[in-house]
């Protein structure tokens, strides 16, 4: 392997620019001057797929491309892995920075949900599972290891955070979400963004960040890319509040969404673009489409009457970079149109964008990666101990009958997911290749040696015809005394060799909640023995457990966690952690009793005392949850806690909350004390009957006690009307506690006055 | 009896107002000046219930209520009889007339969803019944009838039409609207107006008509009066397209919704009342209230301090009139306020709309009812044949392997449905009362006579302890070789004994399409014994229809068909009648896979082929209702009908469409030929897939052939973009067929110039 070393001066030489004592943006404009029409357009699209699998550049990829579409460059398969990749990326990016006319690097920007886009950094969990640990600290120590990582390999320029809410749980994709609340994706984001783009010593953005999709997450049914509703104020208040909180943190992009908001297609949505994002949000960086979204506009959405009208407009609505994995792009084509001056002005205004991202990340300015600092950064120990970590804290115990914590002599362990890794679409990782991670069957063979472990995949992941394994781990099961079924929903990455066997993660939608395939069955047949089971769910999303399921002696949702999540599993179901996650998601009762999200508004509850009819009438919102529930916020622990009535008090525009939170159980644990609040005064605006205002995740030996304490500025106490942030002096409610159930929270009142 | 006449000249002596030649809203001015403000407010409120049963007038109710408010009656329990009841609400009239200081008088306002909400009228089918005739010059001859029923009673104001799309099908009272589909529902609801608001010789407005639930339809859930989503292109476009349509006839009235739109409720939302409604669509009567929503804002909603704060809100937000079912209303409270100026102004104006409308209907001029007109009117020969007419027009025939037409020697009538009458929860129907009408077990008793028929209710409505009359029903249906099963959904008006038994209507939500109760239970297990078996449905609303219930060799949807459903059922299935009814509600193929109605924007259908996955992965709309398609506009005949390929010509700013439609069967038949649209240009707005733009149904014998003509203006063609209507150039595709689905169209381009 070679060892690429490059000099600062050298680079620096080569570009021949302004002194770097200019700002970015500055230099951008002396850049900007020189540049051909060529040039400039190509700035606006991407080489999304360097590289084969193999490694190996893609060259006809590379040669088709190249004139008018090169600002970005992309890795490509994520089966490659990253140090056999380096070495030929950087003689690409190489190439670039000495051969081009005007010695313009790329910017490498890639996917960055789990970790890394391409095998080899650490993996770690999802975004649905990393907001079920409820730690921000350890979620900004996760950032800061996937930056280093990313940075390691010459990746400056991300597609994350995803800052949409989960409202939809047939939506495929909320397993790359924070989950369903508005204030807990925004602290999330926030974080990612704040840490992402750090400075280093020379004051550069280490790696430049994309809040996206603007805006998504409720598609109509569910449906990947489908159309959903505006309203001013179900905006403000509900879908940009997280971006309106990442945006402090001054994130370099925004990647618009598939969706029509509104019946206006994202990508030309003049109104969400210039109104709502440059406007009222006061963003001033890179507006990108998402991948292939503008070339959507006349093939799938035809409100454009060719590729090249689609381009005119998505530019016109203020797009300024397009991201495009297939041919033809569509951005190319405005080359035809420089003379036009509006689209002249628009594209010099994209590309001194573009080019101040680059000159901000020190692209111009800083050495290519080499292969011995991304060694020795990448997987680092301490990277793998975060990771591990982060899988403890995001799996959520849902039912427990006292089963757990269990050292079972033997264990039956049944479900096609005992040998898959199951960590997203997003995830670099090939879910049935033990070289990418543990399974649950080798994790548990580990802890309670091989012998002692029988596993019967039984069924299949998707397949509804062969129901003859199931027979097979009925009896394993009473074999073994002791039953751990693995089931749920496969989110794997597109070139996945089990890739057709999937049901969650991008392009996929759920009009039924319930487990895939036989293993409804599986799990009904194991549950009628009455061995003792343990049901472990994995998937991002929400499942529907219904009452034959909740006969499991005990739940855990795994949703999709990171490569130490098979041995945390076992950990949680030894003893050995205390489970501490608590669910972002709400799980609906019925697939059709939905949307099931826990901060509702109160007309979303219109009273009555029909809960006898069931589903078949429900007379309003907590009928749609009333069995069992588990809303936002719930998760079980080995201990228990007591959290004290909160004490309020307003002083200085603040209110102050103090509550003591004491583990009154055996043994240590962690529990997230949560801060709901609701204003009980007139707000014009309909307020949801309550709404997570603080969180805390608390460590505490057997029988300690802490207090924690919660400051809250009036202005987080507001609401939107019409786009504007109005505070309303008056009596707000607040609670605390451990879930967002009512059963779960003691309330104060506080006089709020301006 | 008491014949009760009063001469005109009498009571307008009384009144003693300004001559009858100035317009009613001259006259309203005039009077308005001599009011005190207690009578005022007192005109803005309503005595909503003035009797009990008996009947007798609530004197408690009444005196109660009568200082604030009494500017409208309404009759009040539906199982009073008219005629019985009549004389009593006359006495009341007349004392008000004669006795009240300004002899103002009542104004008498229903409901009027099947024809009179008080016994003793003709009982027409309900609204989503009407709709499935796909006949609006047989709809306008109903609406006429229920005119001169309802001002024969002295009914001159109702609370209808209902204008709401029904676009979540878990929503209970979508039987009271008139399906899906936006450009149907204004044209049955433009029909309805104008034939009720048709003017007397005297130049008067026979019926005054209220146009609601400003704006309904999609709450969150399907909960009745939750909350529900903006977006100004989405209103435009799909929600008010029938308030736009309906507007063109004038109404009088605009009833607000219970729901949040945009987080604002309605009672309150200046935005929707003032910009929206009086501002774009030019509205100029009177807006009300839907029952106590105006207190909802406190006590639910928890937008307003007090019930006085409510009211306040409501009246500056534009709200006129409140209708308030309970105490305590919250309009009279305004008292306390009229000498804020900004509050005095709006009572005025509210008062002058209010007294417009009773000068415009002739209030002051005309003689109160009297009992034998009543008599004469109600239930003539001719309103029963229409009703009769409408009945067997309404039924929906949605599968037919060749069972039917049958007239079978014996039959098992099984099922809770075949002693009852669902007509919905707004029909003067007691659903388990005889008097109130014929049964299905009653009517094929007097089709087959009666040992022939042998009924078993077999399974209680909702309850789902008690099985044991399945194996009866099972031993009936093998005895008689012959199984009709009438199964549902009851939506029973709450008054009604078996209101605890309902599962349909208002205040309900289906979070299961199914069948309640143990009735697909009963279904199977007569399915299992391979009896020929036809599937009655019966509610108002789609069922998920599932594959063991797909195994009926025949399906009927009655929805909440009038009096003489269970007639013209037995009509249809012994072919005396030929069907012709066409849903107008998609029937759903899971529960959870909703929304599905037809006109979905080609972003919900963001393709793939990953249709094998079924539920757990719908990667696109169509999916969602592949297996047996019934959507929007499909409904089955005894005979085949051949629909030409259309022709299509623009000239002179219209397109002209043409067919050909022939019956190529053997019997006589009535077909909808369905035309739809969809510009193929390049619109801004992201247009559906295809809509509905012109229906005619057709009345042809067996081998005949009709030409049918559409003309269609192209502003029809048209889309609104931020509330602008816009019509584009260019190409537009037509379609012309059977139904919406895809395989029952042939389609025609042409070219639109302007």
């Amino acid at each position: 392997m070679v060892k690429l070393q490059y000099a600062f001066a050298a680079l620096a030489g080569l570009v021949g620019l302004a002194e770097s004592k200019d700002s970015p943006r500055q230099r951008a404009k002396a850049l900007l001057k020189k540049m051909t029409w060529e040039e400039k357009v190509a700035q606006m699209g991407s080489i999304r797929r360097l590289l084969k699998l193999g490694p190996e550049v893609d060259e006809e990829n590379y040669e088709s491309r190249y004139e008018l579409q090169h600002g970005t460059i992309g890795f490509g398969p994520m089966f490659n892995w990253i140090l056999d990749a380096l070495p030929i990326v950087n003689d690409v990016r190489e190439k670039e920075i000495k051969d081009s006319r005007l010695h313009i690097p790329f910017i490498t920007v890639t996917d960055s949900v789990n970790g890394l886009f391409i095998s080899g950094g650490t993996v770690f969990p999802s975004n649905l599972a990393m907001s079920s640990t409820f730690n921000l600290p350890l979620f900004k120590s996760v950032a800061e290891a996937i930056r280093e990582e990313q940075l390691s390999i010459g990746v400056t320029w991300v597609l994350s955070p995803p800052l949409d809410i989960s409202w939809e749980p047939r939506y495929g994709r909320i397993g790359e979400l924070f989950g369903e609340d508005s204030y807990l994706t925004g602290e999330f984001g926030h974080t990612y963004v704040q840490t992402m783009q750090d400075k280093d010593k020379n004051g550069n953005i280490k790696v430049a960040c994309t809040i996206k999709h603007f805006v998504y997450g409720e598609s109509r049914g569910g449906v990947n890319a489908a159309s959903q509703y505006g309203g001013i104020n179900h905006l403000f208040n509900d879908q940009l509040r997280p971006y309106i909180r990442a945006l402090e943190a001054d994130p370099a992009a925004v990647m618009v969404s598939y969706a029509s908001v509104d019946l206006v297609p994202m990508s030309m949505n003049e109104y969400m673009i210039q109104e709502i994002l440059r406007g009222k949000l006061g963003f001033d960086g890179v507006v990108m489409s998402d991948a292939g979204s503008i070339s959507n506009m006349y093939t799938q959405s035809r409100v454009a009457t060719s590729y090249a009208d689609a381009g005119l407009q998505a530019l016109k609505a203020g797009l300024q970079m397009e991201l495009s994995p297939g041919n033809p792009a569509v951005f190319p084509n405005l080359i035809d149109n420089v003379k036009d001056k509006t689209v002249a002005k628009l594209i010099d205004e994209a590309v001194l964008n573009l080019l101040t991202i680059k000159f901000a990340t020190g692209l111009f300015d800083n050495e290519l990666p080499d292969v011995e600092t991304s060694n020795k950064t990448l997987r680092q120990p301490a990277h793998l101990k975060l990771a591990r970590e982060a899988d403890r804290e995001g799996i959520v115990l849902l039912k427990n009958d006292g089963i757990l914590p269990k050292t079972p002599k033997q264990v039956a362990l049944l479900g096609p997911f005992g040998e898959l890794l199951n960590a997203g679409s997003y995830a670099a990782i090939n879910v049935s290749n033990p070289k990418w991670g543990d399974s649950l069957h080798t994790s548990l063979k580990s802890a309670l040696g091989e012998k002692n472990v029988k596993f019967v995949p039984a069924v299949d992941l998707i397949d509804t015809a062969d129901d003859s394994g199931i027979a097979d781990a009925v009896s394993a099961a009473k074999d073994a005394g002791f039953a751990a079924l693995m089931l749920g929903s496969l989110s794997a990455p597109i070139e996945d060799p089990l890739f057709k066997k999937r049901t969650d993660g991008e392009f996929f939608a759920h009009a039924d909640l319930g487990l895939p395939g036989l293993q409804q069955q599986l799990l009904d047949a194991v549950l009628d023995t009455g061995v003792p089971t343990v049901l472990i769910l994995t998937g991002g999303q929400p499942f529907v457990l219904n009452n034959s399921t909740l006969r499991s002696n005990a739940i855990l949702h795994s949703l999709l966690g990171g490569e130490f999540t098979s041995s945390a599993l076992v950990e949680i179901i030894t003893g050995e952690v205390n489970p501490s996650g608590k669910l972002t998601i709400s799980m609906p009762q019925l697939s059709s009793a939905i949307p099931a999200f826990y901060d509702y508004l109160p007309s979303d509850d219109t009273g009555g005392s029909e809960a006898r009819l069931g589903f078949h009438s429900a007379y309003q919102w907590p009928v749609l949850t009333k069995d069992s529930p588990m809303p936002f916020g719930f998760g079980l622990s080995y201990t228990t806690f007591d959290i004290s009535t909160p004490t309020a008090e307003y002083k200085n525009g603040n209110v102050n909350i103090r509550v003591t939170v004491k583990n009154t159980g055996d043994v240590a644990g962690k529990e997230v004390v949560q801060v709901y609040h609701r204003p009980n005064t007139s707000v014009g605006i309909e307020f949801p009957l309550r709404r997570l205002v603080r969180f805390e995740k608390v460590d505490l030996a057997a029988g300690e006690s802490k207090e924690v304490k919660f400051q809250i500025p009036n202005k987080e106490l507001g609401y939107y009307a019409n786009a504007k942030l109005k505070v309303q002096e008056g009596l707000y409610n607040f609670w605390a506690g451990s879930s967002s159930r009512v059963e779960d929270l003691k309330g104060v009142n506080v006089t709020v006055t301006l």
